[in-house]
């Protein structure tokens, strides 16, 4: 097995407004974000030969998304092949890995990885929740639904580490803050840490501030091979790609568990985690990357990736984001862009909403949410109960 | 871009009794196709190091193969990466093809490719039309079903090609005939033409026996690149992936469906046949094919396949059945299996159990079913409204 870090850079990233996008279809993000990111990378439409297609839950949605069609017909892109890629909140990261071998394979010569998720234009009941109740999921039908099941890693990370609400709170009004500054995020309000302690309780100890919300949006990047990268005069310079890492393990729900990481953190995490970082040759996460976009689907998912990701021991984890350093302007600064607390949470559309956020940190055009000097970046996208997770090491070049 | 035609090979392949298997979940079926398919490689389940998963409606049926999880969990193949491809009916060959970019990128040394499909544990309440009906398809809310959309494709093959009802009768029996070969099919009685057409109407002018029925079912391969083959003692020789071609089109429910084909045949068929034929470099396939399994969900799909896959004008389709020249014994068999029409169409496990059909005929080992002296053999494999289409050919070693 051969590492392939290095060998493959973002020449453009797009992103729709992430939010309640009510004046747009799924086929007008597909659109709006893929045409964003090749008029980045400089390239036309007719110049992609493949592409991967990440939407998660088609029906919960708009039925849209369930096969690369989808993907294919708004954009005109006939003829060529168009893999629909789904690995619940992880399926974006899963997309972007496809797409980096199929590169690599000498298959194909320039992709279009794309996330869509359109999950507004539905009532309560045809919801998400709603939906799997309805199709007999044994898990949902029981009310164990994302806060639930997430409340209750957040409980069991209180009593062994020390941890606790405040810490919580400290991350999603961080993240509030961060979001303030980002054009493309659904929550653009600053946040104290006791707004988010006051804020109405979902499933204890998370507040409805604590959660992210549901949203529409479509984030997009176009790749190749490194080395063809200098052929197009792309707008900003290639991000490269150095590491990437992506493991699936047993859910929560799953007898097979892990006792070892149960209730601490994510053993997909730590897997895919270490394996980005032999590919990438990163061996102190915390000296080496300057900012990372985690997968805070609620604030304690956050708190467990500090510890996932080797930056900080789960003990220290707590006492690490009230030091403020992961903010901006901090030591290592998490979720820049607000994280999905703030942008939301179009499940697919997630994973590369991150590589769009660091493409722009790495090119140093990232506005207000700009990290000085930032070279090296971190994604780490995860999805299921606990039991995939995707972790991608980009560098400036 | 490079041909990656001859590069792997299939080293095992294994399958599932294909039916109504309500003694076996859709975890029991993914673990007895993996490990038929893994004792036939002579490998080890630790050897595998990425898989593929390929599960078209989840949400159809038993809530399970959303994600890679599922593959990951009955196999307790933990921490490897597994994708879940979804691609319409074309789902297996799109996780083929994606396991194969893997390898040949040199991240993977060994790999799964898995289908399965779990329809028949939910009552028609739960079934794929009513769910798509309850989730708002406005394709299906209006009727347009997979039998009525192929009906009308087949009146009008009749009116422009001068074929009838009698062709589409010939071919029902013809893999009927072939099924009751076949210990694996979910139908295996022996059918003449004067049964087809007497059967009761479902969309005019496909009776029952020109639809295949709904069906549980796994199929999967073990795949290495092929300097790699002789590493692993197969209990079969390796059959090479000579070349492959994947294509996306409009639906034709599309506005943008091509006139040119509306009703003919598939444009993405005919893509992906082009593209899989240069690369095994194919210029007759009617001389150098010795055996075809083609996707025949309807007996008319069999009737525009010989057209699309370029082995007669489509005005001669009719005729070339008619002959014999597609049964066994013929110039070119197609189906040897009993195809769709008679093993059913479990969706994500239809494209790979037709590589399993062709490893065993290419082997030599297709019992009544083989082929003599068969060395090349064609899987052709579509999904959506005739929008995505795989091809693949493969050769004996």
């Amino acid at each position: 097995m051969e590492s392939w870090g290095g060998k493959i850079a973002i020449i453009g990233a797009g992103c729709t407004r992430f939010g309640e996008n009510f004046d747009q279809s799924y086929d007008d993000m597909a659109v709006d974000a893929t045409l964003d990111a090749v008029r980045d990378a400089n390239i036309g439409l007719a110049d992609i030969d493949g592409a991967w297609l990440s939407t998660a839950f088609p029906d919960a949605g708009v039925w849209k998304g369930r096969s690369g069609m989808d993907l294919a017909e708004p954009l005109a892109l006939w003829d060529i092949p168009v893999t629909r890629v789904s690995n619940y909140c992880a399926s974006a990261g899963d997309a972007l890995r496809n797409a980096c071998m199929a590169l690599l394979s000498g298959a194909h010569d320039c992709v279009l990885a794309l996330g869509v998720e359109k999950l507004r234009d539905r009532s309560p009941q045809g919801s998400l929740v709603a939906m799997q109740v309805e199709t007999g999921h044994p898990f949902y039908q029981k009310g164990f639904t994302a806060p639930g099941t997430f409340s209750v890693q957040a409980a069991r990370h209180f009593h062994d580490n020390g941890t606790g609400r405040e810490d919580l709170a400290e991350i999603s009004a961080k993240n509030h803050d961060h979001g303030a500054l980002n054009p493309k995020a659904h929550y653009r309000s600053p946040m104290s840490a006791e707004q988010v302690l006051a804020a109405p309780m979902v499933a204890d100890p998370l507040t409805v501030l604590d959660c992210c919300p549901t949203t529409d949006g479509a984030a997009a990047v176009i790749l190749v091979r490194l080395e063809d990268a200098p052929k197009h005069e792309s707008a900003g310079p290639p991000v490269v790609i150095r590491g990437q890492g992506f493991s699936v393990s047993a859910g929560w729900d799953s007898p097979f568990y892990d006792p070892e990481y149960r209730f601490g953190g994510f053993r997909a995490s730590r897997v895919a985690g270490e394996t980005a970082y032999r590919e990438a040759e990163i061996s102190d996460p915390r000296e080496e990357i300057d900012l990372a976009e985690v997968h805070d689907c609620f604030s304690v998912s956050e708190l467990m990736a500090y510890s996932d990701l080797g930056f900080v021991e789960p003990g220290e984890s707590g006492e690490w984001v009230r030091s403020g350093a992961t903010r901006l302007g901090g030591e290592v600064p998490f979720n820049t862009s607000g994280g999905l607390l703030s942008c939301g949470h179009p499940v697919g559309a997630t994973g590369l909403r991150m590589l769009y956020q660091l493409t722009q940190q790495l090119r140093g055009t990232a506005g207000e949410m700009q990290v000085e000097g930032a070279r090296v970046g971190l994604a780490h996208n995860i999805g299921g109960p606990g039991a995939v997770a995707a972790v991608t090491i980009l560098e400036a070049t």
